[in-house]
């Protein structure tokens, strides 16, 4: 991490400098504010984080309840959103503190026991990410973002006890044009109301949003009337998987899932209970904890299961639900007018609980929408950039709720002998559906924000339109190995990754240190154009250059000046922009992500790590092109 | 990390539960404690910090400062200290926070120029250590120790304002027998005294330490009359190695050291200043930072240095200095009495920082001391096993004051002419040098605590009396790749690494098993003689096995009750202590640390992490024989 750039300070580096005029939590409500999020859930605190570190962005989260989270719900983290994590700064902390899921196991009744391990698979393919994937307490999630809101320049914290009630739009206003109101939910003001004006808010509370009624909004979907049972509980038994993801199918009893979980004790259980009839819903069948427990143990049988504690449990009904658009934008008008309001997480799509995905999905909902706000806030792209959200996430949530659909089929057959080479079908599937687990699987489509195809052969293994697959590397300054993924922040800025081609040493007359100079010095194009007087040159994009050499054959004080930018109130040199191949390690990036080595090529990077475009080291028309369609002219 | 074992507990695991009855900083004085640290820098924290987690133990730590440290002093971390790190839960913040040393390089004038890189060498040789070398502000570090302190049952916090003056021991007291005289140091109470009585007395006051006086001790040494200014800048400059530890010697100007620092832009210099007069004083010549900047110009020319902020300065001669015994007892008493008082870090041993081998030697001091106290106030040992502490540590900084002397004279050596096989004088006895100052070549002497070397043989990798050489393991119950030494938490346990021979696969009737049977079962062996009634089985000696087969080869149901133990208030299975080789990724730690593969071993390892011992897996009466010389029988 970077830090003292503008002068030493003393104390924790991830607690940056107070920016004045901010609002603190449970002062008198504003009249107006930039942002209002509606809901502290994954989706609204993901959010949240991003925009908390603009010191011109004046955001607002109000939360019904009136506290934090403590326990219960979300438990599954991709390794997807590690890496986003990653990026917020607390990937090492998480890694710490949760249970890593390494093997995953499949029981079914056997030919001489009632229950046999019939499959054991790799929960993560090797090579699919630096991260692992991992399991921890959703309010321990609630909690690295809150850190991260409390250590921002705005001090940002959730407004509890308040929720959005409702809200209007005025679209003939270019200010403020979102009236919202508030209500409050502590018991002592419980029913009061207040309004606020807001120049944008964001829906991420929940299934039942009220910001997603006030525009119109409805999930649509079906539910598979079928009860289960979820509990997270500390026991004694000899189920040898019980650190293990495992998948228990019994003869009679149904299906359970052990989901192990954070300490190394704590042990989540999905239960298969009955199933509901046409017009019966969950709650009407009064079933607990007891119904949970007695369940598992008749599907565990024989082995033996003793429940000393439940921490937590819930009873519910899958269901897969979609809204037909993410903002308050009708089709007919997109070209007429921006987004104002958009809704994030369950707010806008409920599925099953059991694939591990609806905390991740939420969050990256709200990190695709996070620096297209940030950069319409600070007038670096036009309100149209606003559009994309729907258009993105609604086919990221539906590519969710169709998988959700087949999952639960296939988990729920009473059959399983269908045996493809050696794996009953649940494992066979569970295999096939990695990659979508793991959150991999979003590819973005052809748009002003995605590029065509016309160059992927340059490098065949960072796709466009899906995240940029980090790769080891070495630091040309300092020799320090480490992940190319991990240098992108949280901080809305894009990145140009430039892949030196072979013999390329960034001297000058080589292609990179050509297309340095024309990025450093040429007013017409992408660096100049969108970095506003004043702002570093690396402010809005982020250029940095891979070598296919090992570190000790090149020269740093060689590389062109734009990849030793002076930065920063002193004008310090930032150090950290080039990076080689680790031959030592055997760890080729060019060869690990098929990067052709002869031409090179430019990798544009989102600001939310996914792959914008790719295109050759010559191609400036392009490369201004791709930039002239997202962001404005400011230099 | 492991939590939850006795109930659910919401929020951040690292926050400890509080046991009740702790004094707080600030509050009036009590009368007794048990152990009263004086002073809170790197060897007083480190200590306190293994302290705080007993809730038996009633610790006070004074600290003449009013307030934490925030910048300046030590900065270099040793590998040595990153392990030590890792077992008090903050290794991973301490990378991500600091610099990784990767390389070294050396500068030196050339034929074709005023300076040129004569040498470049690998900071850390390759399989020394899991860790990398950091370097990081001493601040930061001390951060860290007060986080765990206040994040423990007892939440110590420094008493800051306050020192110790003197100390009286009466030796013919059995509790409480030092009464110390505390003199306040904030300017509304300067000079003010209180007197309390402490069990025992730790001076980690510096080296002009008032507990050392109180003693009788003294610093015995010599001084290089030489003058050395170091800085802490913001820089800007064209020398192209400002991110990688460097050493430079110019042609007439003498020679500097750069030493770049956490967040990508702090650097320190070390630069060489005058040759003092015999009866002279460093203070005497009224050097400022100035002239040290002036002199560094001067090295670097013909690069250019633009100092933009000086961060932290200070101009020092270089001594090495010892006292001659570590604690309060002559040697002539030593079977009378046990140690009542005892010194840390700079307190008896000073040196040359260059080496950046200070705050580690002072951590290790006390990570030395601290299991020692606490299995001494816990009644686990006999204060006798407190006479160790002198004597291992006392040879440890022997050899760092040898060390510094040397390497002092080969950095200021005018001429570097001598190049052995291509590397210059200097680099090549930094590269000799670099097991020293990774920490790595302390090993303790043959003693009550250091087995002899009679079964070195069976574990060639795992030095006796050195520590603990952490190698990648598979942890069986869930399959985590990870470090078998980081299964070593700062918790004054001993562990027993059974070490499985081919072919066993921890059924009953192999070695393992066998071995297990018996520590679990035989009342006069270890386990039960050394653990009092309704401590866990793993209370005091935690026994660990790794076999040699790949995971999905070995039944976790199947391993011995002693490697899965029931623990804690709700009895839950503890499902850590069963490791594999990790095969997969071809990194065997049987083929790793030569460990016999025919008879398997026993390896036991002191709660700081240093090899007490290595035996064969059926030398019962020496594994007994082992912990009655260390543990009293209590079971």
């Amino acid at each position: 991490m970077q830090y003292h750039v503008n002068g030493f300070k003393a104390g924790d580096p991830d607690l940056l400098e107070a920016a004045p005029g901010h609002r603190r939590a449970g002062e008198p409500l504003p009249e107006t504010v930039d942002v209002l999020i509606a809901g502290s859930g994954p989706a609204g605190l993901c959010l949240a984080a991003q925009l908390a570190r603009v010191p011109q962005i004046r955001t607002m989260l109000v939360e019904p309840k009136l506290g934090p989270m403590e326990k219960g719900q979300a438990d599954g983290i991709s390794v997807r959103s590690m890496e986003m994590f990653q990026a917020f700064g607390f990937a090492e902390k998480v890694m710490r503190e949760s249970v890593w899921i390494n093997e995953t196991t499949f029981w079914a009744p056997g030919t001489d026991a009632p229950l046999t391990r019939v499959a054991r698979v790799d929960d993560v393919p090797d090579g699919t990410s630096e991260m692992p994937h991992v399991l921890l307490n959703q309010a321990r999630v609630h909690d690295m973002f809150l850190d991260v809101m409390r250590h921002s320049p705005t001090r940002l914290e959730p407004d509890y006890g308040l929720k959005v009630l409702d809200l209007a739009i005025d679209p003939t206003a270019a200010e403020y044009p979102v009236t919202v109101t508030l209500e409050h939910t502590a018991p002592d003001r419980l029913g009061q109301t207040a309004t606020l004006r807001a120049n944008y808010v964001i829906g991420c509370d929940g299934a039942r949003s009220n910001v997603r009624s006030a525009i119109g909004g409805a999930l649509h979907g079906d539910a598979a009337h079928h009860a289960w049972g979820v509990m997270d509980v500390l026991a004694v038994t000899d189920f040898p998987d019980w650190r293990k993801k495992s998948f228990v199918r019994s003869q009679d009893e149904g299906i359970l899932m052990v989901l192990p979980r954070e300490g190394g004790h704590l042990v989540r259980l999905y239960v298969e209970l009955d199933r509901l009839g046409e017009d019966e819903r969950v709650a009407d069948r009064g079933m607990g904890a007891e119904d949970i427990i007695a369940k598992a143990k008749r599907i565990f049988h024989p082995f033996d299961l003793q429940v000393k504690d439940v921490v937590w449990w819930s009873i519910y009904e899958i269901g897969h639900r979609l809204t037909d658009k993410f903002d308050d934008v009708p089709e007919g008008q997109v070209a007429n007018r921006s987004p104002r309001v958009m809704l994030a997480g369950d707010a806008c799509h409920t599925h099953s609980p059991k694939a591990g995905q609806g905390m991740n999905v939420s969050m990256g909902d709200t990190f695709n929408l996070g620096w297209k706000l940030i950069s319409v806030l600070t007038g670096r792209a036009d309100p149209a950039l606003l559009h994309s959200y729907s258009g993105e996430r609604r086919a990221a949530a539906k590519g969710l709720v169709e998988f959700d659909h087949k999952w639960a089929r296939v988990v729920g057959a009473k059959a399983q002998d269908d045996l493809a080479d050696g794996l009953p079908r649940v494992a066979r599937e569970f295999v096939n559906n990695l990659p979508f687990t793991c959150g991999l699987t979003i590819q973005y489509e052809h748009s002003a924000l995605t590029g065509a195809t016309t160059h992927q052969h340059l490098a065949t293994g960072f796709d466009i339109g899906k995240r940029f697959h980090s790769a080891p590397v070495v630091r040309l300054a300092d020799a320090k190995p480490m992940q190319l993924g991990h240098c992108i922040d949280a901080d809305a800025r894009f990145r140009l990754f430039i892949f030196a081609p072979a013999n390329d040493t960034g001297s000058q007359g080589d292609a990179v240190a050509t297309l340095c100079d024309w990025l450093e010095h040429d007013a017409a194009l992408p660096l100049h154009r969108h970095t506003a007087a004043g702002e570093d040159i690396d402010a809005v994009i982020d250029t940095r250059a891979v070598f296919q050499q090992s570190f000790r054959e090149l020269d740093y004080a060689a590389m062109p000046k734009l990849l030793r930018p002076n930065v920063g109130k002193l004008g310090l040199c930032d150090y950290e922009k080039v990076f080689c191949s680790d031959l030592k390690r055997g760890e080729d990036i060019f060869e690990m992500r098929g990067i052709d080595r002869n031409a090179g090529c430019v990798v544009i990077v989102r600001p939310d790590q996914y792959v914008g475009h790719i295109l050759p080291l010559h191609a400036r028309d392009d490369l201004t092109a791709y930039f002239a369609g997202l962001l404005r002219v400011r230099g």
